[in-house]
């Protein structure tokens, strides 16, 4: 229960046995089975989720009822509407299990209590923030700067694992793609 | 003298006096000239810089050799390669200013003394980059889910001071179009 967040916890910021237990008493385990919402938009995101197991998704629809996926989540990844969980405004994004799932959940009121509480939380959260906000602009520089086929090439390079675990069509959607242009892509780079 | 960074320092945590003026201690004042570079792709990222008046921009060259930028910095925001910097590994982009501009500096190793000896610049520093991963992935969603027309639309609505401050040929690069491109969405736009 919550083992990984622990230990993902620890891997960042050790944590000595007392505070362990601290932050154990505010997470909550929780289990979504496949396609189960764990975030609707227009609802406001009260927790952000730690993945202990399985895979998640987080996607914005568009006025044509289109689905955009924002963001994959596998063991280990953190995911959740950010604008929504930090400011109480209805989310933009929904959030559903891919896999059947299991997460560590953090609330908003834990998350505040932690942050006043125990200075090595919030050091935990910024390290997060650093490496989602550096994650986030080097996926905005790529989609900026490369062609398709270069985009999906350091897709590949850098995160086979999702490749293995998520459907093509939402790769394609991930990219900003239709699932024809990707597949034209991955054909012209098996070509070479 | 760096009076815009403490003060934006004081409206997300509010300092002592002493505090101020230990943290004034870690801050270094410079001037930019037009067209000056504060990085070049390569280097390593020493400081982040807040901008204290004037306007900068970063950016990317690809393989034949045309920048693509990925954040324009006017008065009150910082602007970095935050991977460099936190990770001392080379720069990918180059920062210069597109006017005469003034900053203050923080470097990487008053950065790493004030993060250890001063919780509330850690907390002003996860506030940052909560506020940075926020505005990057609502730039990435419209990046995604938006038609052209839309995303300049949100753009001119949420950054007009933008438009002011930098010239057409950059606000098409920043949102990854030709300015020919840009022109014919503006024309369209105004069509309407």
């Amino acid at each position: 229960m919550c083992t990984q967040f622990i230990q993902h916890f620890n891997s960042k910021v050790p944590l000595t046995e007392s505070e362990q237990e601290l932050l154990q008493s505010h997470l909550v385990y929780k289990k979504y089975r496949r396609k189960q919402y764990l975030l609707h938009a227009g609802d406001i995101c009260q927790s952000f989720a730690f993945i202990e197991k399985g895979a998640m998704k987080s996607y914005t629809l568009d006025e044509q009822g289109v689905g955009h996926i924002i963001q994959f989540g596998v063991e280990g990844w953190i995911i959740s509407d950010l604008y929504s969980f930090l400011t109480g405004e209805p989310a933009t994004y929904n959030i559903d299990a891919v896999e059947d799932t299991e997460v560590t959940l953090i609330s908003k009121n834990a998350h505040d209590r932690l942050l006043l509480t125990m200075p090595k939380y919030e050091t935990y959260t910024r390290l997060n923030f650093e490496g989602a906000y550096i994650a986030m602009q080097r996926r905005l520089t790529s989609m900026i700067s490369l062609s398709l086929e270069e985009r999906y090439e350091k897709f590949r390079i850098e995160y086979p694992a999702l490749l293995q675990r998520f459907p093509q069509h939402m790769i394609a959607s991930y990219m900003g793609l239709t699932p024809e242009t990707l597949s034209r892509i991955r054909k012209r780079i098996a070509d070479k």
